[in-house]
């Protein structure tokens, strides 16, 4: 990895600039070259329910300022690479096909430029066009999808297959995921048929549902060894974690994961080669003192955690 | 006007049915003819900020259950005439457009079954495919426009022209109003460009700015006379409402009236011939105790005692 | 009046203590005597829609201790006479008729005591046993009822007729108040009935609704003088404010008056022989920000004003 | 079981009725018949702390509306039975005394109509009328109490002891739950009195206290065998639940079950005979984003679950 | 005025950049020269009640993006000068005399730097080190004061004197403001002593209480002229507005202006010879739906319109 | 332990009362002696993020009020001994050092007064000034500091050593911890530092993670014996919860423990010797539904429950 040549702002510095980036990092515009880039992306009329995740960006940006820099290994990983703000991904918020266009695009840049992005949303559907720009750069994924929800229904019931409870179905059906190497998590009814995970299990996946957790915590442990230097994605929806850690999102379900159980599940994976990933479906007006957005900024960082044990895998 | 044949329910009724109807009305499918109805119009991806009118009609139908019959001057409005609960237009939420189609159809069927239709929204996006139903069945309509909002914008922000921002350019420009019968009321800065009413003015319209509340009544006033049996159509934006007393809604605007001058503005149109209205953009997600809700549920109301003074006009 | 023995507590006085009185005023119990006592009515079994003003007494005792003594006269208000805060009357939550007899009782005290009581309710249902005990003392009152809703309504509704929405019917069918001195104040629709001021004015009472104010206004000035030293009764529901201002109650009123037109109509009573008074229905779980609970905490100051005046009438 | 002939409406038919119903099921009205009915229970005057559980039934019906139809098993839930929307049971609200003899009326109708009753409350005093329903049908029941408190206490506090906080008392010495298949659940502390318990475990009851999980999970899965086809009743205090996943309650305590650990603590009764049930003391109004009435809907599911099991105990 | 060479952010850029400034304006980091310069003051350690308003500037940044250019004159504020932001003021959260040094020093570099400074608060004692570095600019300052309390108090109630209740006591008494030409707008009781307006009034300056808004806007209306080019500071309490509008401060007041009663008195000052002014007091965790900061945006546009109608009187 | 002569109200007397103290004990000044006081201490000027501290012994005191007497083992914790509220201690709220120079001074005269003081913040820099107390009056003292964040920090980020972040850094620096017998439980990241432990590890001290919550519940109950008869004090900062049930407060840190591990910890320390403690951070309004005051209420409960084991070790 490249000598590092941005630093992120202190306390102090962040407060004179006035303006806000994930993490207090430096913004892309300002940064040059880095090894990961933070994009938001602020649309959510993918989303059947409560809308708001447009704003996930912002308030994911603002609660991760008062996050530290080192994991609980000791591990600082704003210094062991450059991570930037890339800012957000710009998008019409009046049509989700116009939309995923827009963010298809931006996404090719950004898979293409020579880092690893991570994405914060924003509703569900806009990793479609994630996953097709990752595709595209990087072959059939390999993911980890942890989620109260598959995201694998159709245009069954409202006529329109893309939105974000598709989302799945579609980036498999399309070729952006290898589906003996798709792992759904945390899932939950009551669901909308007797068998919901169908489509999953049909095309060679794994699921486990959240009252399974301590079945997919071991199996997320055999990733890194069994996928080698596969490159993965990682797709977090903020409602894989109980209603009362992450209240701000549009389709709560009961009965989730605590954040302790998200994070030990992340650290799971390290050794994995992560290629991209995302947090979504954070919706701030929705929350209640920054507790779900604190919680998407601490998943995010671990995330970025999982980076510095990929040169191994990609040097 | 016909015999009598709906009737509201009680509170206790209410209670016991255990469903909610705006105004405790019957529901138009138990109700047969009636001589208005009103209906919700659930969608919100034509929001340029905060999203969450999709709820609007939810809000309203709980917040009327506690409005009484009788105006200030004694009218029951509901023994006056029938009027009954529409249940929602229905439409997709992802995509403006298609919603656009499946509204009108929908509206149009409402403009075209005998019985005054009044809406509640749902972002003023919305208003677009209504006034075109309107107009089928009306023609060219008269149109009361009260809002913080001019909505004659374009695609130069968005890239894009069916949004709640560009209701009116287009309705205009469709067609679907008499610009010379068209008049705003309630604008207000910090404007986006230095002739804000540049269009309306240029197609004949009339704006007043909330600054000029009093002009604005004392014209409203003239209307009746002026305006004869001409088909009138009342568009109101909640956000015409300060803030304040109005918080539930997206895009709110600090200076507006207060809900005691918009009454009295809706009361000096009485004598006009309304043949359909609207209530947009109510978010209950922002709103705080109701008040929105109610407020909106009270505009509603004043729009229905419209409607038995237009028995000399349309007789 | 007499000499002066109970200070109020200075801000810092009132943290080391960390007990909440109103307005920072000494305890009944540690008081001695008092010209005029403040009790709190934590009750609202009596409300038809949302309840939560059993903990009236509670917001509106945090909220008055930001307040000054000194009226916009210059009048300090807890210099001219002594005041106590003689705590809450205490009732069951269980059963409005229990708990009226309950609350007479105390406010029977209250009134033989030697002091002026006023209350914090509390659903308005609590004003008729008040009313009972003041009658009692003071012979039929001359009211003064300030309120979005007539109150006057009667078992029709839930076939029970004691509740917050029949108070002055009550009051007056057993002689409490003397209906030619009667005078409703802010009443604003959708009513529940064309005349919904017959009973009231059937009786000799009179009525302004909200859209009234500058008669009201007027009217209210006049009454000093026509009623001379008449006992006074001041009854205030903080809803006849606007929801805006007062969110935090129970059945909220779109159209109301402000707190500035409101601090008006009280100032306009100086004069008259006030011999109690209340200001209910405040629910500080509605509440935001504690606007509402400042709001009443003022009102109930503005009621203190009158007191100082009535030196010429009683003495 | 009979031929299904009440279908579940889809989202867009529940769209555009515009009236919500619990879990979008149809109205008994229009069901005919039914094998379970769900109805609310609006009343909330047995309250001693905070109130509000009369809006209760109009949350959990408006989260439930999310909610799918097949638990984790596989089993669809509304195609296996017919299951309908009672409406509320109605009650004046000022009276627990009256209100409780009119809720008894109509739970008496509930439980000889053929159908297994569910009812969502609503404070838990309304569970007693309710119980004498259920025992007059079914004879002395064996009970599950799901609670942070024992409901087992006296008119020693308040002077009166019909409230919420007396139920189980009540219930017990009236002869309508048999005190040897009376189990109580999830209760805490700080508590009242040296020995909390000693009513129940007096009367021949058991008592699981919230730290003792593991063991009541195990005794609760003993109970299909151990009751065979005793008439059950289940009763959930939504407060058993911890306030961070259920702050929507009138008295919370801290310390309490996971959403996780309630779901399969119901799972493990599949097999008792289910003849009725209740998820009581839902108060929306204290409540974020919907999160426990999510909850309140999603228990009242596992109940729902229990009724297909019971075939083999009942035919 | 010199040449256009910053130029304000569209929103679809705003997006892209995904940081947050005053207006969407750029930094003055690469704006260079301005003429107008926008500060953030994150300081609220002079709190005496709800602290909060250091989130201020972060709360006015983000309501200010909906904002627009022109006013209701059709002048567009943006084009005719050049305006910025400056960031914040970078000061210690845990001592009001350390945080004042730190102040004064920024503030003087702003008073000093060829631009017109406006700040955003912040509590209301960081005005004291502003108006010292604004004096020693400019000389004794013309200063209008908008707020609910005179501020004018003393060491008297916590024994220190450099608060948020002292500031214009502190000014006055080190010579930074004319006493002559010091008004103060907006005052309301209950006072903490009989004569309130004693120390500004002893000075020579002028109060206009809440009450008196009529009087208060003909006098305003006056200044231009009366005052010529005497350099004239405006600072603004956010808690001059009524609580209903502005519930996110910290020492809110019943009875204040309304925004449009704000807006027309602001206006009344176009011609003034502006150098310097505030905003305070903006607690965004005690508003709602942005309201207050949507004000409080607003009102700082207001003051950005009075700049160029300077260049008469400063050129 | 002396014969009981200070007896908790009920809680129809405290309603009578209108006053609200701690678990409704008498307040010191009425009580005489006690063995156990609860002081508040209303400060947060040395709050780093978000203030609000300063109403925490407010909210405590409020919520506390619906509280039992008895632990899970039977005890009656206010009959065992005379426990009584001692009121706030008075500081100014504008200035660290001073404020912490009058926390001192009082809590000096706590420490020497016969009774075991624990205190309610107000923010966790308070304890600083307590400590010395403690030190003062005890010897070095066994600390147990329950926490998300170490509060070892230095003046590195802002230039100043005293604030909340650096409470226990001063405290071993000056002598009032015992270095090797203070534990610091419940730390998580992202940490700031690589070893963000290395302050503590290196004067001696043991720290456990959050993640590692089984091994320091293990440790905890080794300490009653490991330490003796040792004066032990115990520091809470209510963020060691997670921020779910804990939102109220200025720093949430995702991924916290939960309450029922919190009292099973506190459990696990029966029979040390506990000479004073605190529960510290409690900010009410980020609080929802008082879950967060709630929470803390019963963390001082069960800090209370330590007291009357120390029998033993102090007879």
């Amino acid at each position: 990895m490249s000598v590092m040549n941005t630093t992120r702002l202190s306390i102090t510095e962040t407060i004179a600039d006035g303006r806000i980036t994930f993490f207090r990092l430096p913004h892309l515009r300002d940064a040059g070259q880095a090894d990961a880039v933070l994009y938001g992306v602020p649309f959510d009329s993918g989303t059947t329910y409560r809308p708001g995740a447009r704003f996930g960006p912002y308030g994911v940006r603002r609660a991760s300022l008062s996050l530290g820099s080192c994991d609980h290994t000791g591990n600082d990983v704003f210094a062991g690479m450059r991570v930037a703000d890339g800012g957000n991904l710009v998008c019409v918020p009046f049509d989700v096909g116009t939309a995923h266009v827009q963010i298809e695009q931006q996404a090719h840049q950004a898979f293409t430029g020579g880092a690893v992005p991570l994405f914060v949303g924003g509703d569900h559907s806009c990793s479609l066009p994630i996953l097709r720009a990752a595709a595209d750069a990087h072959g059939p994924l390999a993911v980890i999808h942890f989620d109260a929800h598959s995201d694998t229904s159709s245009a069954a019931h409202w006529g329109i297959d893309k939105h974000h409870g598709t989302v799945f179905r579609n980036a498999i059906e399309e070729g952006h995921i290898d589906p003996k190497r798709f792992v759904q998590l945390g899932l939950r009814g009551p669901f909308g048929e007797p068998d919901p995970h169908a489509f999953t299990r049909g095309k060679g996946g794994i699921v486990f549902e959240a009252h399974e957790y301590n079945d997919a915590l071991t199996f997320l442990q055999s990733l890194p060894t069994a996928w080698g230097s596969h490159p993965v994605y990682v797709s977090i929806d903020i409602d894989v974690i109980d209603p009362a850690f992450a209240p701000g999102t549009g389709t709560p379900v009961s009965g989730g994961w605590t954040p302790r159980e998200m994070f030990a599940a992340i650290r799971a994976l390290r050794g994995i080669r992560l290629v991209g990933g995302d947090v979504m479906e954070v919706a701030p007006d929705y929350d209640h003192a920054d507790i779900t957005s604190l919680c998407a900024a601490h998943l995010l960082f671990e995330l970025l955690t999982l980076l510095p044990h990929r040169a191994a895998s990609n040097s």
